[in-house]
């Protein structure tokens, strides 16, 4: 831990900070990264608020933004949407937070005035959506400035736990509201996740809300499909061999699943899941495609299914938290690595060979008691 | 009328007639058909019933099978799944149809018992289905068995209208099932539907049941379109140009639609659904696909979207029957041509050149008074 | 005043007052009331705007505070919770209306970040709901400030009808969220509504958003029910002789309505939709009760029913502003009678007695051109 | 029973008897129960199948049958609506049941044809719906004409357990569609169950499918609540004392429950309800009442609640079956005493005892191994 650190963490008294700098993950085009100083964000708008970052996450579209597939992400950017802190300084148009509350982040930000915001459709809100390490700086640093802070912002439960809470920033959201919900799961159903990574993780964990009778997990690495068993999965399937979609029919003796769940984002996975979603089915898209998919209409147009596809919204946050405070539901079993903040690039590092250090979600603290 | 057709006409009272042939359309493989004797049908399950066909019609569907796009129709088929007629025989297991009844014949055949139809989806139906004209002998005869007839007739209203209760059999349920209540068409909804063909039409008289505040249509051809201003479309675009998407994107400031109903089944229509549909939005596929289309995941998967498909249920033909009956919808608006059941041969070439002819949708009344 | 807000009500208003009072109705404890002299309001938070009044109404509701039945309205307030305007002042933390812009005020002032807001329950909003003209001063006047702006107003469209358009504030979505969505009105229903007053009306008119096949119209008053025939209703009954109940299950064939509408709000009116709802089928309330109702669970209890209440959120606001807009419903229907704000002591008699005056909406207009 | 009868018997059932005769328990009147010889059922319609008994159980509703509460009944009739048992016979009607087949009975009867089956109502259907061990002969007996039996009964699981099959017959679908369904119980929620009776303890355990938050129980029986504590109650409430109500507000902050659950059917219980469910919350009717409640309208009218009602369906009977098979449930824990059937008379008594015998459900088994 460096001086500046333990300056900071005496700095989560009331008492601010005078420096104006401070240390963030910075991407400086395709292939770079660097934990830099960068200067302190202010509020800009009546509606910000600025955060002290207690603990953040590496997201896969982290990696996405690393390879340059995000056009939006440019030189200069401070990355990620997680994170759990307590607020520094709110703007004066905030009227649900305070200097000092300790609170969770959505990766995902709302104006809630807008017509998508008033249709719960956060994602698309004309003045955010995803908008965190994407247009503006976002939360792997020291402090972060938030937009729409009272549409962006969750009060941080009492008894909570910041590693089981920064899994609500987009993780758990994303999981639910894209394969969960929208695929529809109901008690005694049959469903097939396709992708055994954190987020396929997340929804096998949310779609346990719902009493589906059985949740096959299909995915090429035999370790997360070991994990996927912990977390509830009662059939697993490695894919390799190319033969998943066979199996899965021969499992549900030609039905095929009530619901299925795409949680890669490849035209090969995508394909799985148009192969064995049964007649009245649901195919909830979760993965983030860089390219078209073949669809076959010419078997599906008579096959009753609907496919979907979502940006999460984060609505369901607060039932999430409720979830996760009754003990219905444990995030931190997601948590396999866990770093101090000025150690992120090396967390980069680990997340980004996640099949072969077993990695899925890595924790990032700035340094202090928390 | 021949010398037989005046014999059944008076066999419309009790008194059955003791030919046993009858006449009927046969389809004898591709681009093949005749108008030619068959054997009466009898009853042959309990749940069985025989009707007296009064009224039929030609689907698109029968000019696919014509094609020989259909591989489950073969050489021998009585072709036709629409109609009206009249109870003449009944099975032992039947309970809610008599001799003598008037009945309208649904297009899918249900046995209400097994799983599918338990939920609904009568499509799907493991002893039916869509069975007549298809792997059963169809409803463009003088006489038509009608199995699981409980569950696949409906009483014809005693103030109902041949003409009009005939699109009740298949045009009706398949372009509000399929395209409005999938498609979800609300109040206030921009909907797009492309394909002014009947079941585009069928979607745009059904879509009205909702209140939409506005409903584009799309087609090559100019008669369609100005049938369907006629039927209450909003905005009409010929798509000749291949602007169409362009001109819906103008025209909703960049929105898209609530609702694009697919009412076609060729690629480049679904590829301006794809283009068109708003985020948040539906699109409906109604038509029947022969080859797969490329969807553009890429752009579309943090759009939240839902693409349906769905083979009509005819779950909602009580209701249709009750709008009907209200006045609210007048479907014999689709009809523009009608012949006697024995002409049927001219009726198909008719039909077959739809856009030349005008021809939307084709009355065949086997003779005698109806 | 001071000099700066005089500064903006001249760059806004065509005819800058320099005023710094307002007349307007005051509630003055039970039956009595006065338009006389106040302060003209001003902004008191940064979410205010303040509305200059051009056009107003008299709710029922208004009515029954005059007779001392809503113990939150105390001696002093301004009455009316209805009105069109234009902005005048704004306070800082309001994004989405600027000085100058014409508005439609929701009867419901909505925070939008509470978590009633959120869920889309703005009648409970924690720091709004039913204010205006209740626990704070309303629009019967020649200004109102509303609170929380952004999520209480409404862009009036260019090409809009004040008369119409102020039907929006309160008594279209009333009449649509509590009536016609809460009943879950379907294509092909049989609905009854218990009231032909100016909500019930409106209930009717909305309900054929979604082509009922059946709305029959139940009152005491033979000029109302005269009125609900030309809206649409299909059959009247009065229900002086106390036998409505009775009347409608014969015309259902004993089967009762699928939808039943309570919309006057005293025990006997919810007692005939009780005896009237269809198993099966929804009883939504809308009237305002003073007084318990006797529930008749031992003969409801196994019939499948749905009984709901509520209180109107004004979420369809937008929605219904696209359906006037498309011109698929008239509001301005509802009008009946006009007045200067200045006379509205005279308007409040007619509207007192409104079924000889055969009155329903009274339009209010301040001065000048509108 | 002719030579035909006896030969299909000989060919199914492994000791064939050749009895006419079987023993029941018959009602003679209120408060009068005998085991009595009674002519063995056998086939009258197409429709029927004969079921050998081999465990049935006892209902609340029998009980009130017992003190005259349920005027359909008649003096002779054979009690009892629920059973596992060996189809012994079949009609001609009959497609998917056949003599052998292990069962479980429905205790609602379904012809599946009807308008009301159509709408997934079978509890209304006009050929069946509660009719056994009321208005006909029902399953406390050693043979059951099951009317109407494809819709009517469900196969037996290969792996199944009796004890826990026969709660499928009425308590588990009763608990789960008319309190949680109609409940409506979402992730997170907050649910009151009022009423720790079999009932009650059937939508205690449903309820768990949809992972509420907080389940708060309550009854006037520490027993019953202790047990439920064991079925996952997280909140128990004697409400011996009359303060249940404000108990539940206390412990839910003046909020108010997302959903009530009343179990019970009295006055008295139906209060409690009203007087905790939150705003926007459900109120869902399980009890069976006997006489009018007070619905506090004057209060409840701007609550946006809804009170539904229902007679259970079974529709819900396939999906329970899946669960229950997943283990995701098991209902044996139900099961508090097992007799002979022989000794129905003395498993009354237990079962009428309820309170002082810790009874809940209370096993009739037919001699022989299951």
């Amino acid at each position: 831990m460096t001086t500046a650190d333990h300056t900071r963490a005496a700095a989560s008294a009331p008492t601010p900070s005078t420096s104006t700098t401070m240390k963030a993950l910075v991407y400086h085009g395709p292939g770079k990264r660097a934990w830099e100083d960068e200067p302190r964000p202010a509020i800009q708008d009546p509606g910000d608020a600025v955060v002290r970052i207690t603990t953040s996450t590496i997201c896969g579209t982290d990696l996405h933004i690393l390879k340059g597939d995000v056009p939006s992400v440019t030189d200069g950017r401070i990355l990620g949407h997680e994170g759990i802190g307590v607020v520094e300084h709110v703007g004066t148009g905030v009227s649900g937070f305070h200097v000092g509350d300790k609170v969770i982040i959505s990766c995902i930000t709302a104006c809630l005035k807008c017509d998508f915001c008033r249709r719960s459709m956060y994602s698309h809100c004309r003045h955010g959506g995803w908008v965190l390490g994407n247009t503006i700086d976002g939360t792997q640093a020291e402090y972060a400035r938030i937009p729409h802070a009272d549409g962006s912002l969750h009060p941080f439960p009492a008894d909570g736990d910041e590693e089981a809470m920064v899994m609500l920033s987009d993780i758990l959201p994303t999981g639910f509201e894209c394969g969960v919900l929208n695929g529809q799961v109901k008690p005694g159903d049959t469903v097939a996740i396709v992708g055994a990574g954190p987020i396929g993780l997340a929804a096998l964990l949310t779609a346990q809300f719902y009493s589906p009778a059985a949740i096959v997990m299909i995915d090429l690495d035999d370790k997360r499909l070991a994990v996927a068993k912990t977390f509830g999965a009662t059939t697993l399937i490695n894919s390799t061999d190319g033969r998943a979609a066979d199996r899965v029919m021969a499992l549900t003796e030609g039905a095929g699943v009530d619901v299925a769940i795409e949680a890669v984002g490849l035209p090969a996975t995508f394909a799985i899941c148009q192969a064995i979603v049964a007649a009245g089915g649901r195919l909830a898209n979760v993965g983030v495609h860089g390219k078209p998919v073949e669809l076959h209409l010419e078997k599906l147009w008579d096959r009753n299914i609907a496919i979907t596809t979502r940006l999460v919204d984060t609505v369901t946050t607060p039932m999430l938290l409720k979830v996760v405070r009754s003990g219905k539901l444990q995030p931190s079993k997601l948590v396999t690595h866990r770093f101090a903040m000025h150690d992120i690039m090396k967390a980069y590092d680990t997340f980004g060979n996640g099949a072969q250090e077993g990695a899925l979600k890595v924790i990032l603290t700035n340094g202090g008691p928390r």
